[in-house]
Order: structure tokens, then C-alpha cells, then sequence
């Protein structure tokens, strides 16, 4: 069984106490609003308080959250959270990076809805859920520099990581009713790592033949999100491209006061606003609550309390279309009545039961309940690829010499032998050796591959002769600062090709 | 002298010819009609027609550029280009990436102006020019996969790359009469590769005090540039970013039919429509060669013939609020004459030394010309950091032992010695040993720490330490499949701490 199988595991539905930390700065004030409309409207839950951010930062926790709050995750699977404020410097750790990394928060929702003409909004017309892979990418946080003039950071995609947040996607469009689900990746340029994200969306979409599916590159898509968002209902895409794709779409909708979102893990999840803690208006009964909100209604959907859900988010629309706003949403014309952060949280109190009139009425279907903690399909069977080392590229920091590639392919083809032959020097991806251009930029980073005469005849012989040919670099007075090695699977090569190759 | 300074040379003041490629399918026609107006502003220039697309890929040329194109930039340093279409398959390699590789094209440059009301745009008011790193970034294309289940990619961020990107941004600035360049990066993530880029930002910005700089995080840059484009002026940043940027603003300036844009190197250049070559409405007479005309005009400032640049633009300007307009942008209450490409072209010509009433007139200046080519600030002065090895990442496919981190580490703790003690393992960037959390997905990649006991007296010995390391996992039976050296420079880590370390 794949490692990945373990990411679905039922155990939500038993949660009925939700730890809460209510953060910082407007924090306490909008949890407070927000905790009164949930135990009206889902009287059997109980909330436990919980510490994160400031005061867990001066008790000294670096990461700014509590012993309290691990026991609580641990024991209730789930947590709703206040806006955070991460102190400057001094090594302290942001509590949502840890959160995520701690807890393997894999996928990270945003619902980007537009509630124009009571919210202004340059999309006036807009319903999308973006879901992006939280944890890979070149948000791993790998990096080194590896000579005087580069640095390098890696972007890892893996098969597992895909194929969970991919059928996170497909799931949640099923169960919460939607009907398309579009990929978005630059594999026209990264055919091996984007490749395989597009490569098991096309496999996981095949399973979900009721479902639309697509896929656009990014960078066209980021701007139809902007133009068209209309074109779009459920998006799923890695983790560098949804961080801007999000922001894009919750600036077009006009609403990131109001954007609620969720990170969800294999066996636990994490609900907060979208918006930061506002310090400058703090204790001042004026901070809109309905971020948070719209964050607890998607908790309750999520655990499978659909009705108070349902009857909350339709209690909010009522609210909102009746013009009884806070400050930051108000304006002549549109709005009736400028509200406080307390009585505007009363008045959706009061609406509880009601459908909005003008504002399409949501609901949460009962079958929508648990959509990861309900899933059984066992994780693709999957045959591992036979893996033959076929060469290697190492990465030279030199200098010498002008930077001539040609003296630098001299001295490699001497010591390259007897296992391996140079197939070829790049600087920056760009051939240079041999027949290079002079045009191209020289820096004092030079991948040179080296190709196995002929194959290792088992994993010990092809283990040794890399070492062995970096001791021969390191006799030539090369500096090595790198190596990959060049493998097939199943005969297919898993490495790019340089320009020029 | 660093290879940097190479990229700034004075050649293109003389160039008068140019080598003009038609490009495929509406590709013709609106060189034609470009070519009559510039020949009728600046009559002394003359224009030879080389072979690039369809007819270059039909001749065996896997790129799509004729022997007779190269041989002409060779001469005369810079083409204008007409749109490609890249046959599908079969090996064929497209030739923007290959012109952009081989003549080190280092700067993608994309004005996107709104024309609001003459031609709809979601924002009205918007002259930005984004100024987009066009070599490095994860689209080097060096991409392994390295075990069954992941893949990877390399992002490469140089500081050279990154003095010339962001050189060429305010000198662009400067001599275009621009007062504010905005940089845009993910450093608060990626702090070594874009803490890289943003660092020389503001090292150069610092010799430019009269021009405004400032620097935002590229997720809500992107948002604002979608939302508030009036914030910006000129924006410079990296490949991938600039990519989605660079979309998302012509997109919302409603212009990508419009749009010009150059590809800048260090001696020569190129300039070409943004929109593709549209063969379904090819030979009808009906296409639009604004962009195409943009891209001349941009070209003729490029080359110092400030002067016809203007007329040009003006006289396009005034067409354009005339409402003699083309059929894509053609509008019922906006536009007063649907026009052809050929009597599009003609109103173009006939308005030449006129300026617009309604739209801003525009001004090339005299000392507009070759901003690149009078460069001559030298490269910054630079003295190479020293470099120490600490250790290495050697990163491991393993897949026994159900994938137990403490398994692996025990077996870690004895390869290591006598250079080296194991510092950590990681599972795609989470910390997995010691103390790892069992939530953590654990694929069969592994990134495994080993620190250096006592730093090496000399390179050699440095050198040594790392293959005898592999020799010994060779012999544990363990699969290397890549490595990273880690060094200090100057006395400062280079490479990023795992989350937990």
C-alpha cells in the first residue's frame, strides 16, 4: 500500500468539540461574533479555547502556538482560527507554515464568490473554489547557493502529492454539486514536473466521467481568472501557481474581507479568514466578522453538519443583501444601515431559518458530508517503473580560464573515462560545449553530463561509478558542488534535454 | 572583468537595414501593411525579407529559422518578427526559445496600455511595461526525475542574470521618461533565490535615486496588477512570474490584439506582435497589424530613430480615436468605420506628423536612443565571496522498511562517520528524523544531511570527503541519486534550514 492511502482516513464525524483560537488584533472580537451565530444555529457543539499567536509567542513558543492547541488538534482533528500577527525577526516561526508542515495540511481551498452589486466587485459575476497543493513546488523550501554568482532553489512535484490533491478536487467538486474541475500548469516549459501533474489529473479525471475536466496553462489562465472568471468553477493547480492564482481571483471578486478558506490534511483541517488581524481598528466593534464566518461554515459543511451550514451561510446572504454592513463593505446607495461587528453578527443570528431574495440561496447537500473522511477509493495501483542509472550530470563551480567552455570540455574528456563519456557542458540550461555560441552568458556554474558507456550491470556497479568519477574531478582540481543522476523509467528517459542537445 | 558587462555593447545605432520575417498564416499581410508605414516614415531604412516558420520547418530546419536568418542578425543585430505557428510533434522546436537561447534575448519587455474607449479593456487606465528575466528560473529546463515518485525541477536564480534584468529595468526607466520600477518577487518563501534577485534590486535602485522603487510580493502584486494596474509603472522580475504578470496585464488593458513586444540581448534584438498568426482568418484582408506596428515602433526607438517612432505612434493613435478600426476591435457606437488591414494601414500612413486629440500624444526623445547600447556603467565591482564546505544533502531513493525514517537514520548514523555526522532527514522539505511527525507524507525521496565534523583544509580535501561518503552508502546498499554541497560564503550559510531543524 502507497504512503499516500493513509491521507484518507474517516474520523472527523465524531468531532462535536471545536478548539478555537481566537488570535490576535481583531481576532478575539470577530471569534466572539462569529462562535454566537454558530451555537444558535448548532446548539450540541462546544468550543474549547485554545492559544496561538501573540500570547503563545511571548510564553516562548517560536511557532506561536500552544502546547494546548497540539493536544486539542490531536484529539479533535480539527481547529478554527483568528487572524495571527507573526512578531518581526528573532527567529519566530509563522504559525500557519507550521500548522501546514506539522500536520501534512495538503490542500488549501479558496471559495472566491463575487456579492455584487452589495459588495463591489470587478467580476460581478463569480463563483470559483481554487484548490492548491500546499505542501510541494518550490514552496519545500530547499535551497542552496552553489558558487559565487548562483543560487538554486528545487521545485519537487511528487506522484502521491499529485494524486491527493487531485482527487481532493474531484471529490469536492462531486459533493458539493460541481460540475467542472480545470487544471492549470506550465507544462509546455516543465514537461517532466508539471508534466506529471497534468499526466495524473488527465488518470483521476478519467474516474469522474460526470465531471468536466480541462486543463489551460497558467499564465493564460491566471488572466482569464481576471477577465472570465465565469469560465471557471473548481481549479486545482500546484502550489506556486494557486498562491497568485488565488490572489488574482479574491482581488477580482472583490471580496477578501468576506473570503473564508480551509486547509485540509489526511486526518485533520484548519479553517481561518483570509484577511490578517487589523491591529489599527481592534477592539473597536467595528472589524467585519464574515471572513471568519464564511470559514466556520465551511468547518461545519466539512464535518458534515450541512444543515446549520446551509442555514448560516443563507442567514449571512440575507444579511448582507438586506445592506446591514460594517464599515469596510459600507457605501451610500447600496448599504441601509452601518453596523457594528456585534449587531451586525445579531442580525444574522436573527435571519437564521431565512433564504436570501435576491442573492442565489446555498445549500449543503446531507451526501456532501465528510468528502475526504467518506473516501474509500483506495489509492491508484501502481506498478513502480524499473529505474536503469544511465549517466550523470554534475555541476562544476569554475573560473579559471576566461570561462572558456572548450578548456573546461578539455579537461573533462581526459577524466571522464573508462565508465562514462561528456555528452555535453550547459551554463544556465544553454549548451555551450561543444559547438556553443559566445553569445551566451557564462556564469561560474557549468552542468556537465557525463553518459555511462554502458549500463551497470546492478545497483552496486552504477553506485560507484559516480563517486568514482567525482574523485577523478577532484583530482583534476575540479570543484564539484553538485550531482543528479540520469535515470530511465522503464525506458524512458527522466531527464530534459539541453537546448542544442 | 565579469562576463555581465559583455551584455552591454554599442552596435545597433548603424543597423539600417533590417531582416523583417513575415511569419505565417495573417503574418503576410500585416508585415506588408507595417512595412508601407514605416517605409513612409523613415524612408532611408530598408528591409530584408528572411525565412522563419512553416517555410523554414518544411525545409528541414527543426527550428523554424532559415540559414539566411541567422546570417542576417548576424549583421544587422536585430529582426522583426511576424507571428509562427509551430507544427505539433515530430521534433520540431519552437523559435522564439530557440532565438531566445542562442542570442541570449535576457529581457522580455510587454507595454500594456489600455486604449478605453476606443478599445474595451476591463482597466481603463493603464501605460505599464513589464520587464520579464527571460533565461532563468525553472525555465532553464533542468528537470530529473529521480525515483519512482518524484520529480524535480531546478530553479537557477544568477546574480549576474540578475544585474542585467534589473539594470536594463531602470535604464529603460531613465531614458523612457518612467519614474517608478517595482520589483516583484516571492522572497518571503523563497529567501536565497529571490532574496537574491530582490537584494541586487536594491543595490541598483540605490544608483537610480531619481526614479522610484519599490518591491511587493508577487502573489498580490499579480492581484493588484489585475485590480489596481495604476499602481505600477515599470515592473521587473523573474521568468515564471513575469510569464502570468505579463498575461494577466494585457488581459485586463484588453489589448492583447494590440500588443507589441521586444526581446532584448546584450547585441542584438527582437521585436514581434504578442498575439499568434490566427490562420483561420489568413489572406482575408481582415486581420489587425497594430501589434505587429507597436512592435516596429518600439523597435525604431529601440534603434534611436526617435523620430519616426513618434510619427508612427501618433499617427496610429489618431486611427485608433478616429474610430477606423479593424474587425476584432470593431464596436457599434465606438468605432465609426470597419476598415481592412491594407486601408487600416493607409489611414495609419496618411495621419503621419498628425496627433491625437483625445488619446496622449507620445514622445520618443532624442536621448531615447540605444539605452542599452550607451550603457556604459561598468558591471559592479564584485569581489568573489569565499566559499567553505560544511557538508553535503545527499538525497536517497529508499523505499524498505515501510518507509521509517528512524529505520534510515539508524542506518545513516553508521555510514556517516569519520568526516560527517547526520544532521537530518527530510521527506519534500519536512523534517522526518529525529523527532519526525508521523502525519509527514513520506515518499521515497529522501534529503539526508551530513555535516562536516571539522571544515576541510583545502578544496581537495574537501573534495574527497564527498565520494568517499557515497562509497559508503554504496556499500550500505543505499541509492544516492543526487547531491548538494553546502557551503558558507563569507562566512553565511548558503542553504535553507529544513522546518524543525
Amino acid at each position: 500500500m502507497s504512503p499516500a492511502s493513509s491521507a484518507f482516513v474517516p474520523a472527523l464525524l465524531a468531532a462535536r468539540v471545536i478548539p478555537v483560537a481566537a488570535g490576535d488584533g481583531i481576532g478575539p472580537e470577530i471569534m466572539e461574533a462569529v462562535l454566537g451565530i454558530v451555537k444558535a444555529a448548532d446548539p450540541s457543539l462546544r468550543f474549547h479555547q485554545v492559544t496561538v499567536g501573540l500570547k503563545a509567542y511571548e510564553a516562548g513558543q517560536m511557532a506561536g502556538i500552544g502546547e494546548d492547541t497540539w493536544e486539542a488538534i490531536d484529539e479533535h482533528r480539527v481547529i478554527l482560527k483568528g487572524p495571527i500577527m507573526t512578531p518581526q525577526g528573532g527567529g519566530y516561526k509563522s504559525v500557519n507554515v507550521t500548522m501546514r508542515k506539522t500536520l501534512g495540511l495538503y490542500a488549501n481551498l479558496r471559495p472566491c464568490v463575487s456579492y455584487h452589486p452589495w459588495v463591489t466587485a470587478l467580476q460581478p459575476k463569480m463563483d470559483v473554489v481554487i484548490i492548491r497543493e500546499n505542501e510541494e513546488d518550490t514552496y519545500a523550501g530547499i535551497e542552496h547557493r552553489q558558487s559565487d554568482e548562483v543560487y538554486q532553489c528545487l521545485k519537487l512535484i511528487t506522484r502521491p502529492g499529485c494524486e491527493r490533491i487531485v482527487r481532493y478536487a474531484f471529490e469536492y467538486a462531486r459533493t458539493h454539486g460541481r460540475g467542472k474541475v480545470t487544471c492549470m500548469t506550465k507544462d509546455n516549459i516543465m514537461k517532466i514536473t508539471d508534466g506529471l501533474f497534468h499526466q495524473v489529473f488527465d488518470e483521476i479525471a478519467a474516474e469522474y466521467p460526470e465531471i468536466q475536466s480541462n486543463h489551460m496553462i497558467i499564465d493564460i489562465g491566471t488572466a482569464r481568472m481576471a477577465s472570465r472568471p465565469t469560465d471557471f468553477d473548481v481549479v486545482v493547480t500546484a502550489n506556486l501557481y494557486g498562491d497568485i492564482l488565488s490572489d488574482v481571483a479574491a482581488e477580482v471578486a472583490g471580496s477578501v474581507g468576506l473570503a473564508g478558506s480551509s486547509n485540509i490534511g489526511g486526518d485533520c483541517a484548519m479553517f481561518e479568514a483570509v484577511h490578517g488581524s487589523a491591529p489599527d481598528i481592534a477592539g473597536q466593534d467595528i472589524a467585519n466578522p464574515s471572513g471568519l464566518l464564511v470559514s466556520a461554515v465551511m468547518m461545519l459543511a466539512h464535518l458534515g453538519r450541512t444543515e446549520p451550514a446551509t442555514d448560516i451561510h443563507n442567514a449571512w446572504l440575507c444579511t448582507l443583501e438586506e445592506g446591514l454592513h460594517t464599515a469596510d463593505i459600507y457605501r451610500d446607495g447600496i448599504s441601509t444601515t452601518r453596523v457594528g461587528t456585534r449587531t451586525f453578527a445579531e442580525a444574522v443570528t436573527a435571519r437564521l431559518g431565512q433564504k436570501p431574495q435576491k442573492i442565489a440561496a446555498v445549500t449543503y447537500r446531507a451526501d456532501a458530508s465528510e468528502p475526504v473522511a467518506h473516501l474509500d477509493v483506495p489509492t491508484r495501483a501502481h506498478t513502480p517503473a524499473v529505474k536503469t542509472l544511465v549517466g550523470v550530470d554534475v555541476f562544476l563551480n569554475w573560473d579559471d580560464a576566461d570561462r572558456d567552455p572548450d578548456v573546461l570540455g578539455g579537461k573533462l574528456l581526459t577524466v571522464a573515462g573508462p565508465e562514462f563519456e561528456l555528452s555535453l557542458i550547459t551554463n544556465r540550461g544553454v549548451k555551450c560545449y561543444p559547438n556553443g555560441n559566445p553569445r551566451t552568458l557564462r556564469t561560474d556554474h557549468w552542468r556537465c553530463r557525463f553518459l555511462l558507456l554502458k549500463p551497470p550491470t546492478d545497483l552496486r556497479e552504477g553506485s560507484v561509478t559516480i563517486p568514482n568519477l567525482l574523485l577523478r574531478l577532484a583530482d583534476a582540481g575540479l570543484d564539484a558542488v553538485k550531482t543528479e543522476n540520469l535515470y530511465t523509467f522503464d525506458g524512458v528517459r527522466g531527464y530534459s534535454q539541453a537546448q542544442g542537445e
